[in-house]
């Protein structure tokens, strides 16, 4: 029996590992990392920084995956996740084939915490279903972006006995405003809301050097937050965002 | 000035606590835990057990606050929790001016995810605006429940693309079952949905040695969660449970 290992490495801090997750590193002796081309560069790159800075034991190796890129012209978009996921799953059942011996144990380093917008544990899922290759598989959890982007900006999730909404920009609607945490928003789409009465706790790259906060009444710092946003955009060639929407208590 | 660490020490799992956690445990010198009567002594034992796996110097002081109790007579649930923050102000504002000397670092040992149903942050931020007592403090992210809960059963919190709604108990309702992490409740909230065609995904005492976990259809184990449930909390005097409530997809 092959053991596969999906652990969250927190989103940026390297301090934010788990006990659980160094452990889990120590057991691995194949590590894969996908590679989303030259934009996530930067992420496989503190990935192994981490690894390099937990793994006590050097003979390790680090297989890394070229990721089939996702149709965006395909009809709808959960048709286009789809026809990805079912590609990502041949490419994983090829790797569990092919770079892990039987009893090894094999990691795959995921960003955050991987149950929050992460795809892996959906496509070994589909693996396991396929049969094709027989493993068994743990899931080590990690500190997420919104615990990263609360803590810095020390603000709770939850109003009190409230509920708590995370969505992505794409989905983000007016319903949404008493209380959001948002992710994965290309498009900035908290300008849509500019006229309410919000406040906004906005963070990017959290927990790396290049961190930015930004917090304020949305209508004072939209502005300043999408001129950061865009900057920082063209400097790094990347940018990861997330930030908290909440309508202010009068 | 004073420094004061809100500290995430996870869930029940000693070593879901983060580096960062640990490097905070080292740097103060009084660790303030709250208590909530003997139901919750056990949980108070557990991160004091943590304490002593990961701190280096022993020289620390432990002060267990004796928290006042919240009235449930009072007119709404709002009101009542209002009024219990007040009084939880005066109490910290009391610990910090005689129990943190100038320029000492204490830290509160928090369950879990700081800013996840925990009210420590608003409390500080009260006593803060009060005035009496000048101190900055620090939050440290922590593995919450809900992490526990997705890692164990092996389960993304988010359907591909689609928001996740976090709530209590007492505000879980029919419009959040596509896709629903529930905490805090006492009712067994889930029962009410009993005819719907979900599936849940149950765990008590998450990350301990009495860790239970049932997932299935909800009308085929609803009444072996109540059942595990009520026998556990008999036996221990005290139950935390969580779950993820989510409509089966066709
Ligand atoms: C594919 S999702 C993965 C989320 C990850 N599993 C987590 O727990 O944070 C990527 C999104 O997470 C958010 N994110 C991840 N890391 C971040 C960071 N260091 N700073 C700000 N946002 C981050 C951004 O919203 C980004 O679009
Ligand atoms: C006051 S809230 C605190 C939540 C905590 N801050 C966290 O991040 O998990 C307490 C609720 O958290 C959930 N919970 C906390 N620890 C748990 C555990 N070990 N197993 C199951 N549920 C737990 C239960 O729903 C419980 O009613």
């Amino acid at each position: 029996m092959k053991t596969l290992l999906l652990i969250g490495m927190g989103a940026g801090d390297p301090e934010h590992i788990t006990v659980q997750a160094i452990e889990a590193l120590n057991r691995a002796s194949v590590f894969f990392v996908l590679d989303k081309g030259p934009i996530t560069q930067d992420l496989v790159r503190l990935r192994l920084e981490i690894c390099q800075r937990y793994i006590r034991n050097p003979a390790y190796r680090v297989v890394q995956v070229n990721d089939p890129k996702r149709d965006s012209a395909t009809a709808s978009y959960t048709a286009g996740v789809e026809h990805w996921h079912a590609q990502r799953a041949e490419v994983y059942a090829r790797l569990i084939d092919s770079e892990l011996a039987d009893g090894a144990c094999g990691a795959f380093l995921l960003w955050g915490e991987p149950g929050l917008y992460d795809s892996t544990l959906r496509i070994l899922e589909r693996v396991r279903e396929q049969g094709s290759s027989a493993f068994d598989y743990h899931v080590i959890p990690g500190i997420s972006s919104v615990q990263a982007l609360a803590a810095r900006h020390r603000i709770p999730l939850n109003g009190i006995g409230q509920p708590i909404r995370i969505t992505t920009g794409r989905q983000l609607c007016a319903d949404d405003l008493d209380n959001v945490v948002v992710m994965l928003d290309a498009q900035c789409a908290f300008e849509a809301f500019v006229d309410e009465d919000l406040d906004i706790y906005w963070g990017a790259y959290l927990g790396t050097a290049d961190e930015i906060l930004i917090a304020g009444k949305l209508r004072d710092v939209c502005a300043q937050i999408k001129q950061a946003r865009e900057q920082a955009r063209q400097r790094k060639g990347w940018v990861m965002d997330t930030y908290v929407l909440r309508r202010r208590s009068p």
